[in-house]
């Protein structure tokens, strides 16, 4: 198996990009990456998405972005698992790069939320979860993580306040990235004082709808020197890729405050990469919702059953903490369009590895974790990155 | 690159399967395929559908087919490329097992197009156009191909009847097969007083609306013998693999009435598998409606330009004839459940290669192409097997 390495990467900002559409912003995204890259042609574009075909009544997605982009006679292909479809995306164009089908791959995600006319954006979002079983029943995504973090506050006899850390910590790295939704700083009294979204889940807990994109660019990493002369920044070579499912449904988990696929898929890349969680520098979680930063970090091996909550302080995941989590914003502030920020974790993973990251740079960074999560913990993607 | 093959197959039957979710429908195909192969696991399941999130509110559907499956733990992900989405997802298997990231890989295809609660089936289809560009003047995908059609007629001076070839030949094939949908041979003069659907496409030119799913096993060739003991009915091997893409909307094409992306693509296959077009002994060709079949005759090198319309006579295309296309019904009869046609074409495929296609048996086939084609053109896949 070839070994693969990021030669590039791009990104649109944040937002409401109201007037903007998706092929436009997955435009700005790849034509970044590309420049970065210094190429001007690639072997395929692998495309993240979620909610195409559901919010814009577009599929056959990722060959228009390639049309948009210029790039004919190429192979291209949607990717799609709910909101882990960035990096599942990205597995695929490492699969095509370590296997020799190709040697340049584009992988972007793109989502566009906002600004759909006639559609219902939560109940595309709700999409993620079992419509037969669960969305069905009038259920919506946000609602069913606040099952989960008031299960998870009534097990454990946690706090609504012990969560606030995880939503400043977001914001306080977020308002240092230039391409993130919500660049101001909030307090612990911003937190507690927010709007309720479904009990206890307020919108200091949960990420925002919004549109963005983001790629990088692929090659075999025997031939980063040819791509990566002169000026060029250097690469950051993918030491693991793993992914593990669970039940769709979280009624049918045996146990729903444990991500299951989480602990799978953390478990493996460890392997491959041959390192233990403690030697990571930094960890780009998949906050979507506060509740969801905590299960991670414990099922990843960061703390204990019903005590990741007591990592959401600066000492622990701040920018100088033991663990810094959400280093440019996280979904919380920089935002979460859906099928996009898995390869939004991958190019803040790059930046930091790269020694890019400016203000929010974690010292000497050399070893980078992203878990991009689909459904209520249902489709898991973990990556390791070094440089 | 480790050589990829297959060592087991499944199908549902196809039709408006009202009793049936999406889910229940893969499962069938799944199940049949794991049996046929003597498996009781994967490491991977790559689910082709284009519908889903459109017309059944339901994404994340690779998880949940998994789900349905008693796959948990593995990696699960949907592939969309619009109707090419099977044979996309096809090939994202076979990188998965040729780089060595997986071993026993399940690829399946599922699509569920009838039954569907306030949607519109007909929309749906449409978002394999540019929606922003050719849906929103109201053109549906049954449109755009008598656009081509028409223009095909105009100017090669072919006359309507010349397509009637194309589907005699797919229901005579159809009939013979338990899985198709039309499972009646049709006259010339059924052709000529089927109801028109779009000015020149007749409901005898065009595949139906319809449920169905497929799916086959992939593994290492080299490790095809541990699998393929004792009853064990062999193994197919995938000699080549290859994807171009072409611009999305039909306008922007140089020459409408070229499927560039055929080209490319089945000349790479050509390469890969060390063949030329007359070698093949049967070729499994996308006819979601007859001037396709014969655009990507022409392409493929069956015949020049303006000319695959002489094709169609049983002893060119018919099982016995030379280069017997449709073998077990096409899209037409056996019917076009979008996301899962790339799928059953390798499955026909595979049984034509195993010498178990039964009354439609091609005598000493050897060496088979399947084509699925996503959009009006914009996705070609192209596939090469032997046996």
């Amino acid at each position: 198996m070839r070994s693969v390495s990021i030669i590039g990467i791009g990104q649109s900002p944040v937002g409401e990009l109201w007037d903007r559409s998706a092929r436009e912003i997955a435009y700005t995204a790849i034509s970044a990456a590309m420049a970065d890259a210094g190429i001007d042609r690639a072997d395929a574009l692998f495309l993240g998405n979620m909610l195409s075909g559901n919010l814009l009544d577009q599929e056959h997605m990722a060959t228009l972005v390639a049309d948009t982009c210029g790039l004919h006679g190429i192979e291209a292909a949607k990717v799609e698992a709910a909101c882990a479809s960035g990096a599942a995306a990205l597995r695929v164009g490492a699969m095509a790069v370590a296997s020799g089908f190709h040697d340049v791959v584009i992988v972007a995600g793109v989502e566009k939320m906002t600004d759909t006319v006639g559609k219902d954006t939560t109940a595309g979002l709700a999409t993620a979860a079992d419509a037969e079983y669960e969305a069905l029943h009038g259920v919506s995504f946000v609602a069913l993580n606040a099952l989960i973090m008031q299960r998870y506050m009534y097990e454990f006899d946690v706090p609504l306040d012990a969560f606030a850390g995880f939503s400043i910590n977001a914001h306080r790295n977020g308002a240092n990235n230039p391409n993130a939704m919500f660049r101001e700083a909030i307090t612990l009294q911003d937190y507690l004082k927010a709007p309720v979204v479904a009990t206890p889940i307020s919108i200091m807990d949960s990420s925002p709808v919004c549109d963005g994109a983001a790629a990088v660019v692929l090659v075999p990493t025997e031939r980063v020197k040819e791509f990566t002369t002169g000026h060029h920044w250097g690469s950051v070579q993918i030491l693991a890729s793993a992914s593990a499912n669970d039940t769709l449904a979280v009624h049918d988990r045996r146990d729903p405050l444990y991500l299951e696929a989480a602990a799978i898929s953390s478990q493996k890349a460890y392997r491959q990469a041959g390192i233990t969680p403690q030697e990571l520098d930094l960890f780009e979680v998949h906050d979507a919702f506060t509740i969801m930063a905590a299960l991670s970090l414990e099922a990843c091996g960061f703390a204990g059953r019903g005590e990741g909550w007591r990592l959401a302080q600066e000492e622990a995941i701040g920018i100088d903490g033991q663990i810094p989590i959400s280093t440019m914003g996280g979904l919380k502030s920089r935002g979460h369009p859906v099928g996009a920020t898995g390869i939004y974790q991958i190019v803040e993973l790059v930046l930091q590895l790269s020694g890019r990251a400016g203000a929010n740079q974690v010292k000497n960074a050399r070893l980078g974790m992203a878990q991009n999560i689909g459904g209520s913990g249902a489709t898991i993607v973990t990556h390791i990155l070094g440089s």
